[in-house]
């Protein structure tokens, strides 16, 4: 294979999903595409992280033109309520289904000891801020349902008065189009206990 | 989401077998990637379809330095066998077994009425030109096994005198690992008729 394009093949292959066989036709793809596309494509990873960087209220992202993002600048967003989310792309997740009329939190990750991810590496400390200084009144904890989303949800729990705020998490039960034959026992269990 | 995001999740979204959603997943990859690998990414794209162009005996793909491919300049391999191929992805394939021991011929695509390639639009004058002056004595037609490679190798065929030149095809079966039950009668048929 010409140097060039088995290079380019490996880095397509650090992709996060990418096998090599994928990475070798993706190449292949882009050799034989279209000069304006590969141009575009060039010009746009070139400039991508000096363009884009973390909003300073709720840690999404935003172009270099504003300090915030466009949620954040929204008037028309509710801001007492405030969904809390591990990155960016869980963000981007809820947002298409449209029914979140609060504002965001990104945490920048969860509590993992096994990633060395303590609570000082996140952002608890903005959130915590905020929950006190925008008169925050309810959370929506949006966490993947695994250990480390537990972990720290149970952290996030445990600093908040509830008595004032409601804490609400996502539900856990069977996925659509799903079957029961197939759920682990824990799914299973909070699919028949949250059964309406 | 960012402009800029948004304009590469939308490029990466025309790449072959990636969905809206794994788009954009690669490119907040891209945009937390260590900026070097960003860097080189973009640099190779940039120069990719400049550096690189046909074989000009096999079709195949050489560096701008050579007028033929690394295959065809390997004074080892063998000059009198031809493995004919739709693209240089299908030669990649099979340079991967490490069992053909000759040469390659790309085609650049099969006939076929319906993507509008008749036989002028494929290398086949240039097989020909070689299989009478490079005093081939085998053909291998790796092509798929599908209406368009079918009527691909119907055409090779006709048009080489069988009596010098032995013509082979790849053999059709079960896939390794796959299942009975859901082979296609055609497969099947041809795993009974061909079995050892």
């Amino acid at each position: 294979m010409p140097e060039i394009l088995k290079k380019l093949a490996e880095l397509i292959g650090f992709l996060p999903g990418i096998g090599e066989k994928t990475a070798v036709k993706l190449a292949f793809f882009l050799l034989k595409s279209h000069p304006s596309y590969i141009k575009k494509l060039s010009e746009i990873l070139a400039e991508l992280q000096t363009t884009i960087h973390e909003c300073q209220t709720c840690g999404s992202l935003t172009d270099i033109h504003h300090a915030t993002c466009e949620i954040c600048r929204n008037p028309v967003r509710k801001t007492e309520v405030l969904c809390v989310v591990e990155d960016y792309l869980d963000l981007v997740s809820i947002e298409r289904l449209g029914v979140h009329l609060g504002r965001y939190h990104v945490l920048g990750g969860v509590i993992s000891p096994i990633s060395g991810k303590s609570p000082s590496d996140l952002r608890f400390r903005e959130l915590f801020d905020r929950v006190r200084d925008e008169h925050i009144t309810e959370l929506i904890l949006a966490l993947n349902p695994n250990i480390e989303g537990e972990a720290t949800a149970l952290y996030i729990d445990e600093y908040i008065p509830t008595k004032w705020i409601k804490i609400s998490r996502l539900s856990k039960g069977l996925p659509n189009a799903g079957f029961i034959e197939y759920a682990d026992e824990i799914t299973l269990l909070s699919a028949f206990r949250g059964r309406k």
